[in-house]
């Protein structure tokens, strides 16, 4: 493989590494990337340092940012006494997509999976406790995926909060707005049965 | 937008600037790369403007390379007297992996496209004909993509080159119509290799 330059090489294989980054994918970016100018390689280069280097945990939420408190959790005019608990910083941010969630977030950077031998005490829950025993919290929104890891939190961490008297809830589950029922899988198209509301 | 840190909407943006890098995979590689230990996300940026600042142009083949003469026009071992025409670097890495050509390549860099205004000024065939006047070459092996622009180009070298008495060949169609090289299997690539016709 020494066809291209040794760089060209240590470029690919550094870029295989990423997810989602095949060696096809990886080549082709490699091209892309001596392609272009000196100033935008080094402008991506530097951020990838800059944010790696400033990335930490919000001191409250846990989500990724680069100062001691997040916006949100920095922000006045969010609701102090809602928490949304998301897997990751990505699900916060689909939520505030939407525009009108304006409480608090906290973030576990996991779910439970004893398949995967992922514990309670491996993801940021000891946080949320915290929290709930410091903060003047009315209600905890469970919103981890519903995929069996996330449905085994959820279950979990409802038991947790339960005895506090603090309210618990879980988004909803169901058929996708705008969804064609037909595409919809058994398991989900049930679930939106079970979870019907009155009109 | 501002529930990341500033520095993680950087990365993201400049992420999404790469070829098939959409901006839920941009979110995603970013959180990756903030994730990742600080020495491999400064291995995989250094890697970029490394490879960014030393590439340069082949001075026989015009292939990318970090040196003067690439690999390949610097190795004794090649067969001296024949060139492979190819529209791109990744092309010449397709046929390279096949392991079975020994020859010299010749990297165009594009392929004239009258509909992408792009002519036979802007793409490397000046110094493909120059070579051809220099160098002792027996053939050309045309093996440029089997789309509307490569035959185009493929038809335009042949009339160019045909003049000079050098054997003008085109690798054979058992590549697929539309296909591009980089993609297809290598048993493939030596079929069309073997079943080359004159021109």
């Amino acid at each position: 493989m020494d066809y291209y330059s040794n760089r060209m090489q240590t470029l690919i294989e550094e870029l295989s590494r990423l997810p989602g980054v095949g060696a096809k994918s990886a080549q082709r970016l490699a091209f892309h990337i001596v392609n272009m100018p000196v100033e935008s390689v080094e402008k991506l280069a530097g951020a990838m340092t800059d944010a790696r280097k400033s990335i930490r945990y919000c001191k409250r939420c846990c989500t990724l940012t680069d100062r001691e408190y997040c916006p949100i959790c920095s922000s006045p005019s969010r609701d102090q006494s809602t928490i949304m608990v998301v897997e990751n910083p990505r699900d916060l941010a689909a939520y505030e997509k939407t525009g009108k969630y304006d409480g608090l977030y906290h973030v576990l950077h996991g779910a439970i999976s004893p398949a995967l031998g992922i514990g309670p005490s491996d993801i940021r829950l000891k946080e949320l406790m915290a929290r709930l025993a410091s903060e003047d919290i009315k209600e905890v929104i469970i919103a981890t995926n519903s995929s069996l890891e996330g449905e085994t939190t959820a279950m979990y961490i409802s038991k947790l909060i339960k005895p506090t008297g603090i309210r618990v809830s879980r988004i909803a589950s169901g058929v996708p707005v705008g969804g064609d029922l037909e595409y919809i899988d058994e398991v989900t198209l049930l679930r939106a049965l079970e979870g019907r509301v009155e009109l």
